[in-house]
């Protein structure tokens, strides 16, 4: 992590809450700019002029901006949840069936599939999320609901739930999804009925919860792998890796550009929300509906880069 | 980066030494496995058993063990002295010419390049190299001068050399990358003469450092910029910039797979280095020069793993 | 079509029998050659040792050798019909959603479709088909029966059916086409139910007839477009199409060698069945299952060629 | 070839010269639609609105309506003798180092090359042609010489010659073949220096002819392999895989539509021109400047297509 040589400000001096209303209005004029994801009826009717944003640190405090308590839909942001539970349940779990190269392709791309007969690029792309939760099915029988209850308890809020419009909407508009499943269980990836697995997949993504909420569900990783309640869900090895994942293939085709101006490692998801980790520190989690072409939040993204910008919070 | 409540034991306390030393016995198997590169014969002549490593630290130690003083070929490790530079000339060099995003491909492929109409994904992709080559040959008249006289700074060693014969066999073998170099300037994105250019990538990717120096001259990213002499070479956030890019690009299509196990900014030749870099704390080289089926020498990321495991030293 | 300056005799001159048992004769070390297809059980279990040959001439006679009379299952070779029932209906009926340009990739795959945003490259690759498949059923309500009708009416023999095992079969192992369906579905170029639509194409492709029965159902071809009741199926434009389409895609990947060894336009399919057609003259039927790994009968193409050598009979 | 009871009118009973008017009438309106090649500056400033075609029958006669007799540049149709020429050395020659399929890419396209190891698909995209000009370079010593020579030969006129001006703009905007030479050279597959088999491609793709002198100097593959003067430059066979070839892969990425429309053997050029091959009866050449987005003269197909539905006169 940069030493604070390089910072404006050394941050323990400041109050993060003035931080967070800084960047809100630093990036202001970006709300709004860009689309609102339209794949599915049920987002494309969300405001794109909301902008929220929630810094959970290690040591159990809690801040926020704007609407950082207005729920929105996670949309891929459930992928970094849903691998968690999957490698804490075996840590083995990927071998084989998911690679942990980005894809330098679309999420929803079939190319890289068909040349590599079935096995996805990695877990964040939709196919690899689509094997992590049919591996998450196989190991618990409910994929969405473990995520559910995961998501509940480090929360702290047990009135987190799956958005049935949302979900529903997905299941209606689920073609390029099942395309990819089908294609994978042609391969023999896919071990449970390619309905089953795309359901749990459109439920878990279909989960709404606000920044505060997000913010808190992802401080394990900033702990190393510890959960809100002191036990431990990864070990320090496993947190690390999926922080590597986020920092590699967490924005779509546009994580490189993400490390390069965020530096630290990250989920985005179509919903309009980011959420980041600084290990050993804390988690963000930043939300705003309007999309840039790759399907990050333009002011999304704008907030994260100036807010590791101006705490020289960066792990690099 | 992780805090020592992972780690086995508190770097602190240790003797670096000792730590090369158990590193070097663990990875001892792994000398010699894989394949030394051999796509010029210059290179597949220097023997698979070599092993070195060496720590330089911010605070200007240095600790190695092996064959850490013996040169090797720098290879793709040049393109990040090479990239720090033309950023140094120009943070915004690079704008329109290369992006910052995986590939996803193999280092020397050209799929991509015709998809994107001859702009390199990457400035570590050969592709990449030979525009960034291509700015700084622009910049300065003498871009494989340039990498020389830096390298020969910050390793405060003025022996520091091209090794010709290495540099002809390039030249002589260099087929693919002339394709990939006339391919972008169809596109208009070389603007030397080809040729010229090429000489010039062949050059800076044929000097012969080792381990020791190797580290010294990586260490201003482990300085947030700074250089050896106290100088400032790149600011912050470009220092900030080129880990970014090594850890997200830098150890070819296995990128990836680096991040998940070492979770260290790294730039991997195929000569058998390895540069990796714990921002605010010291740079690392590691050299074993037979090599995976990616490029990457097999000793050698095993060494930075069991290190990074050790110590507890990575970004995540 | 050559004239018989290059052929060893003059086709008029001899009996058509005596040349097809020559032809057998020929090929009879290549049968069994190859691996019958086992992408589904009810296929795998065909013997690979046959081999049959039947001549079906535009004046009404017919001749064959081996086992001419035997049923196998069409498979690709139902897209020729399905194709040319299409373009009965409405001539126009591809524009805009099926392509007629070689694909340069194999007949299942996905790589095209995605870069060309679901839109086939043509009628014969998989994706093709089903397409064509969607226009039928839309244009019929029972795509698969229409087939059917068209076939039993053309080779006279009201006992043609679908093999309901192997469409079972299809359907139980679909998961490739369905994947296929779905993402062109995603693209809005599936308008009915992609279920309905990819039974009605597992059912057309799963239809048994024998070399005699498909040679004579291809007559229409030789024709210009004529049936065998003396009505007019195609103009001679729309025939000279279907024509041009199968010597441009109608070998898969394969389709080049087809043309540049048989020179007559021709459709293979994975049973191991290959019909082509001498326009003006005479259409052809034969089979042997075994498989060339790009799908085409390694006996069937060996006999056309050795046909199209022995009698000059090539279009070009 | 379709007899005539799909053609409105009988060939044989009608004036070539009055057809070939009436073509030239009816195609006017397209005369200049699309756009000049400008790849070279050389090829930009022919004038867009000349439209010529000429037709060679076996018999000796030739027809002509237009600037039939006005020299362009032949461009790729070179690429049809230079391998006629090869073939007519030795008819192995292209085995292992040029496929016979069509690529379904670009003609300039360097993606299918890398995927198949630097073989080209075909001999009439950009690579394939480079590898059959080496071929012919090592068979003669001076493979645009011996192009040179046959068209003069066949052609009957001796002021036949190289567009100097023409040669030396495609060298020095050569960075696109010269990457396709340059990545096929890494993998074996140009075996004289790279630079000089590229110089004698650019040579005979700058071959200037008429309409007239291209459809006798093609006359050759209409008459199954056997020149003016009698003799026999190929076996049957060997025309007949020319023509193939034409078939197939003779109209860049748009093969397929020129089969479905003309229903002959064809070979395009970005200088305007198109020669066509009516088996055993004739050879026709049309030129117009003015090129579709593939690179086909847009009246010249228009002309091709109306000629060949108002004779009937197609293979298929």
């Amino acid at each position: 992590m940069a030493t604070e040589e390089g910072a404006a400000v050394s941050v323990d001096d400041i109050a993060y809450d003035a931080l967070l209303e800084w960047v809100a209005d630093e990036v202001a004029p970006y709300v709004g700019e860009g689309r609102v994801a339209d794949y599915i009826p049920a987002l494309a009717n969300v405001p794109p002029d909301r902008f929220g944003m929630a810094l959970a640190t290690v040591d159990g405090h809690l801040y926020g901006v704007g609407d950082f308590q207005e729920r929105f839909s996670l949309q891929s942001i459930s992928k970094v949840f849903t691998l968690a539970l999957v490698m804490a349940g075996d840590a083995g779990a990927l071998r084989g069936r998911v690679g942990v190269e980005p894809s330098g392709n679309a999420f929803n791309s079939l190319i890289q599939l068909e040349y590599e007969r079935g096995i996805p690029r990695n877990p964040f792309i939709n196919a690899g999320a689509l094997v992590v939760t049919d591996i998450l099915q196989t190991q618990t029988g409910d994929a969405a609901g473990a995520v559910l209850d995961f998501l509940r308890a480090e929360s702290g809020d047990h009135t987190v739930t799956i958005d049935g419009a949302v979900a529903a909407s997905e299941g209606e508009h689920g073609d390029l999804n099942l395309a990819l499943a089908h294609f994978m269980a042609a391969y023999g990836n896919i071990e449970n009925p390619v309905d089953l697995t795309a359901e749990h997949y459109f439920r878990h993504c279909s989960i709404a919860m606000s920044c505060a909420e997000t913010a808190m569900a992802a401080l394990f990783l900033a702990r190393h792998g510890v959960r809100t309640d002191g036990t431990r869900l990864l070990p320090v090895l496993g947190a690390k890796r999926v922080n590597a994942l986020m920092m590699t293939c967490g924005a779509y085709d546009a994580a490189g550009d993400f490390a390069f101006r965020v530096g630290l490692p990250g989920k985005s998801g179509v919903g309009g929300g980011i959420v980041a980790v600084v290990p050993g520190r804390a988690a963000l989690c930043v939300w705003s509906p309007a999309l840039d072409p790759h399907g990050n939040s333009v002011a999304g993204v704008e907030a994260l880069d100036r807010f590791s910008a101006a705490t020289g919070w960066s792990v690099f």
